[in-house]
C-alpha cells in the first residue's frame, strides 16, 4: 500500500504516520517527488484493515498495491484449481457442460430434461428448487420436493446434480441431494451464506452478481475459502449495464482476467445473461473461445410449458446441435467435449 | 400488458394467443397497425406471471403497461404513508435524523455518540452490530453485544435504536434490542430475510441495492409488504456506475421517483454513497433539498479511531452544524426539523 | 406507438388526444383496460417526433412499439448487407481482419506492420493519423503525413487502408488516401460528422460509442444512411461499465442482436475494449465465434516502442498465431479466414 | 507515478527501467516490499506519456499518483475561478440562472420566453439553434436564424444570451450572436471542436458527457484551457447508469468533487438529466444545496407545443415559483439569488 500526501503536508504529520505504522510492525519507505510525498508500507497490511489511516493529517488518499484477496489469487497458488465433483473435473483439459430447466417443476420434467442433456454430453443436471424472483407473486420453487425429484432424475441418468441455495436451512436439505451447491448473483455478497458454505466443504459454484467488479468477487470467493472450502468454481453471468437489449451485459473479459488474477476455474452461464434464447448459443461458443472451463446453460423439454424464465431455455434440439458446435470448437483450442448423441 | 406481434405474425397465431387468454380469465383487445398488431391485455395480470406468452409463435414482445408492485404502488395507496415508530413519525412535516457510527465498538464510543447526536437533534441512533463487509479480514461487529450496548445507549439519550440484520437469527435476536430493523444494500433481494422482516411487523428502514432499479427496489419491498408488514422506509444509498471519484453515485432522482410512483417514505444515506466524509454535507443538504423525509447519517466521536469506514464518518462537532444548515433549509421547503443544540 | 392515459383521465382527454391524432392523418385504436385506458396509434409515428403529445392532459406515459431507425433494420432490408470494398466483402461468408498500429509514427514502422499483417492473412491495414487523445499533452497523430506513409504502405503490400476521420477537414484529406473511413467511439453522435461521412459515399466503420445502446447506434447509423452512403460497418468495441479490470467492457451481446435487428455487417475491435494486450486474443476468438464478420486489431512491430496505446497493441508473431487459430475457428462455424503465413 | 514490478522481477529489469527514467530526466526511488518492488518515479511525468513503460520487462501495473490534468486542477490555481460574462460573475457569491427554450422555434417563442425568464431573475437566455438529436428525422434548429432571434430577444431584455455550438461552421457563426457559448454532452470529446472554442477566447459552458468520468471530462477541459481559453464554466447534466425511470442519473455527488479538484465554476442542467418536468425543480433545488454556482433551466412559453423535448420543459409560472424558492435557499446557504417577479 501506498500513502499519498497532500502538497501541503508536513515533517511532523509524516512523521507521525511512520510511528503508527512501526507500532505496528509494519516497515515504511518515504519518497518525496516535485508534487507530492508518499510514502511505501512494507509487510502484512491486514493489520491495517481496521486503522483509518486515510484520517490522519496530511493524507490525501491510499493507493493499494496487492489485491486485497489471498486465498484465491495466484501469489498463494500460481497454478491453475481443477475442482473434482465424484470424478467429473472442472477447470482441466475436459470442458463442463451443466444442463437442465430454469426450475424443477414435475417428475416428469425434469427426468426428460435430464435424459435429453445427458444424450448430448452434459455432465451435470441443473434446476432450481428454491427460486428467488423479483416479484414475490412469482413461482417460488418445489423446495425440498424439487430436490427429491433432481435426485431421480440423477439416479436415472448419472448425471451430477448442480442446484440454487438461498439460505442456511437451504443448504442444510439440499446437502443430502446434491453434488454441488450453486450461490446464485443475488447472494454473491450474503456473506452468512458463503460462509455456511465454506463449512460444508462441497463443491459450489459461485456466480458473480451483476454489479460485482472482479475484485469483489475474488473478496467474496475468500469467504468461501477462508472457512476451508477451496471447491470454488466461478460462474460469469452477466454484469448490469445501461443496455438493454439483453437483460445483462455479458463480461467475457472476465474469463481471460480471471485466468490472469486466480486460480479457481471459470465457467459462463448464457442463459441469464442474454434473457433470450436466440443469444444463447453464439454467447455459448464465445464464452468457450474466450476460455472459459465450461458452460452452465438452461434447457427444457418445453420452453412454452416453463414456469420460470421462458424466454432463455433452449430446447434439447438446440442444446444438441450446441454441444456438436463445441466439441469442434474445444478441439480447435486444444480442449475437449465429448458430444455423445446416438 | 401489450403483447406485440412479429412482422410476418398470422392469424391462427394471434387467436391462439387470444385462446390462451381467454382460458385464464383475461379480456383482450386486438389492433392492427401498419407495421405491427398489438393484443392489448385486460385484467389481472398476475395469472400470467408464469405463461410464457413470450414463446409463443408470432410474439415479438410484450410490453408492461402498469408497475408489477402492488401494495407500495400509488395506485393501491394514493396518499403518502407515515411509519411511525415509537411516536416518531417518519413521512410527515418533520424531517427525521438518523445518526451514529458506522459500527458499535464498545459502550464509550456508542454512548458518547448517541449523546453528541441527541444534542443536534437527531431522532435515532444508528450502530452497526453484524457488519456486511468486502473481505473477511476486517472486523465483523460485536453482534449481540453491539446490540446491549446500544440498548444501554437508548436508555441513556431516549433515542430510538435502528440497527442492521443480515439473518434470519439476526432478526430475531436483534428484536429484542431495537425499535427499527435496517436491511442493507448487499440484501435488497434476499428474498428470505425481507420476509422474515415482513413477518416481524417491526419498522424497517429498507436500502436500495448499488444495481438496483427503482422498479426492481419497490418488488422487493413487496416482498415485506405481502407477509403484512407495511412499515417500510426507503432509503437511497447511491447506485454503481462507472464513476469513481465517489464510492457510489448518489442517485438524487430517486427521491421525487419514489414519490411519484409510491406512497412510502424515502430518507438518504450520503455517508455511503459518497464515502467521503467532505462530501457528506452537500449531498445531506442536497437530499432534503430533493424532498427526501430524513437522512440516515454516520458520525463518530472519534472518526480517526473507527474500525471500520473511517473515511466517511462525520464528526459531533460536523454534524452539528450539518443539523443547524438542516432546520434552516427545511423551513424554506415547509418542513420541520428541530435543532436543539444548546 | 401507444399511449398510456392516467389512471384518472378522462373522457374529455382521450377525446383531444383522438382529434389532435386524426388531425396529423393517423389512425387511432382505443383499449380500456381494468388499470388504464391505453390509446393504440396507427400510421407513420415520424409525422409526431415534434408533437409533444406526452404533455398532454391525461397522458401517463408513451410506449414505443417500432425501433425508430429505418435504413438501418431489418424491416427496410431483411437479408443481410455484403460491403464490396475494392473487391474484399464485408458480410458475406468470408472474415475479414483489420490490423495494424495505433497510431502511424514513421516509414519504417508502417511499412513493416503492413508486410507483417498482409503475411498473416489480414484484408485491411489499420493506422491512425489523427488520433482522438483523452490528454491534449499527448502524442496526437501525423495527420496529412501519416496519410501519405499509408498510402505507401498499401502499394508495398497491396492491403486495403482504413483511418479514422475525426472532422470534416479530416474528411476530405482523407478520402484522397485511404479505400475505408472509420468513425471512433467518440464521434458517434457528431452529427455533423456523420452527415458528411454520409455524403462522401465511400464504406465506412462505424464504432459504436462507449455509452451508446445499441438503438441510439442503429439511429446514428441513420444519419449516413439518410445522406445516401449504404455502406456502413459497425464496429463494436466495449461500452463503459462499473468494471475497472479492463478499460471497457467488450459486448459481444451486441453481435447477435445487432444480427437480430439489422442487416449491417457488424466487426469486433477487441484492442480498444481490452486495453491490454494478453486479453486480445482470447477476445479476437470469442467475437469470432459469437458470429462477428471480422476484426480490427492493433498490432505495431514493436509495441515497446509505440507512441500510443502500447499496452494494447499485439506483435506481429502473437497477431500470426491469432490468425491460424482464427482460420480453424472460421471452418468450425462455416465460414472462412485464409491464413496464409509461409 | 508509480511502478510496480511483478512478483517475479529481477534486478537487471529494474536497472533497465531506472535507466530509462534517468535518461530522461526523471528521478527515481525504489522501494522492496514484502511481495513487490515498487519504483517512484519523480519529475514532470508528461514526457512519459508517450512511453510504454508498461510494457517494459517485468512491469505489472503503473500507479497515477497526481491527477492528469493541470491548468483545471487546483494545484495550478488553489482559489476559484470566477468568470465574467459582460458583468455577470459565474462562481461568486450570486447564483447565476440560465433558462429559455430547448430550441428557437420563433420570434413570439423565443422573445416571450426570454421576458418571462428575465422577470423571474435569470441573468442568461438559453435556446438551441443547432439542435442534435438522436434521430436524423427530427427537427434539427433553426441555425443562423435562430442566432438572430435570439439576438433580438437579447435585445429587448438586456438578457445575456448563450447557445449550443456543434461544430466548427456554428462557432464561426455564432461567435457574432452570443456571449458564450455552450458545448454539449456529446460532444464532450470532440477535441477538434474543443480546441476551436479554446481559440475563440468567448466564456464556454462545458457539458459533462454521459458516459465521462470527471477526471477525463477535466482532462477534456485542459483541452480548451490550453489553447488559451480560461473561461470555462462546467455544467453536471447526468451520466448514463441502469436507471431508466430518468433519462440520465443526476450527479450531484459531482458538484463538491469538483470544488475539491478544480477552481472552475459548476452549474447544473436538471432539465435534460431528469427528461421529466415533475423532477426537474427538486433537483434544481438539490443541485444549489449541494453548492452548484447556478443552474441551466428549460422554459418554454407553451411546452404543449415545443418541437423538441417538451417533456422537460418548465412552463414560466412553474419556473417563477422554482427562482423563488432558489432565492430563500441562497440566502441559508450564504450565496444570493435576485428573484425579481413584479
Amino acid at each position: 500500500m501506498i500513502i499519498v500526501m497532500k502538497p501541503d503536508s508536513q515533517e511532523a504529520q509524516i512523521k507521525e504516520i511512520s510511528n503508527v505504522l512501526e507500532s505496528l510492525g509494519l516497515g515504511i519507505h518515504i519518497s518525496k517527488g516535485t508534487e507530492r510525498t508518499i510514502i511505501g508500507v512494507i509487510g502484512d497490511k491486514r493489520v491495517l484493515s481496521d486503522v483509518p489511516i486515510e484520517l490522519m493529517p496530511g493524507v490525501e488518499k491510499l493507493v493499494p498495491i496487492v489485491e486485497s484477496f489471498k486465498l484465491a489469487g495466484k501469489t498463494f497458488k500460481p497454478e491453475p484449481s481443477v475442482i473434482d465433483v465424484n470424478g467429473v473435473k472442472i477447470g482441466g483439459k475436459e470442458l463442463v457442460i451443466m444442463a437442465g430447466p430454469c426450475a424443477v417443476e414435475s417428475r416428469e420434467q425434469i427426468i426428460e430434461a435430464a435424459q435429453a442433456v445427458k444424450k448430448s454430453g452434459a455432465q451435470f443436471l441443473r434446476g432450481g428448487a428454491y427460486k428467488p424472483r423479483t416479484s414475490p407473486y412469482a413461482f417460488q420453487g418445489l423446495e425440498e420436493e424439487g430436490l427429491k425429484l433432481l435426485k431421480e432424475a440423477k439416479d436415472a441418468t448419472g448425471l451430477l446434480v448442480i442446484t440454487e441455495v438461498t439460505s442456511e436451512k437451504a443448504v442444510e436439505v439440499a446437502d443430502k441431494y446434491v453434488e454441488m451447491f450453486q450461490i446464485g448473483a443475488r447472494n454473491v455478497q450474503n456473506f452468512q451464506l458463503l460462509r455456511e458454505i465454506g463449512r460444508s466443504k462441497k463443491p459450489v459454484l459461485f456466480k458473480r452478481g451483476p454489479s460485482t467488479t472482479i475484485d469483489e468477487w475474488l473478496n467474496a470467493a475468500e469467504y468461501i475459502m477462508s472457512e476451508g472450502n477451496y471447491n470454488v468454481v466461478l460462474c460469469e453471468r452477466g454484469i448490469r449495464t445501461f443496455e438493454t437489449a439483453t437483460r445483462n451485459t455479458l463480461d467475457l473479459s472476465a474469463v481471460p482476467v480471471v485466468k490472469n488474477l486466480s486460480h479457481l476455474p471459470i465457467i459462463v452461464d448464457p442463459s441469464h445473461a442474454a434473457g433470450k434464447v436466440q443469444y444463447v448459443a453464439p454467447l455459448s461458443k464465445a464464452a468457450i473461445a474466450s476460455g472459459a472451463d465450461g458452460l452452465i446453460v438452461e434447457v427444457h423439454p418445453n420452453p412454452r410449458c416453463a414456469l420460470s424464465d421462458a424466454a432463455q431455455q433452449l430446447t434439447p434440439e438446440n442444446f444438441d446441435n450446441l454441444c456438436k458446435d463445441i466439441s469442434k470448437i474445444a478441439e480447435v483450442l486444444g480442449r475437449e467435449f465429448k458430444y455423445d448423441a446416438k
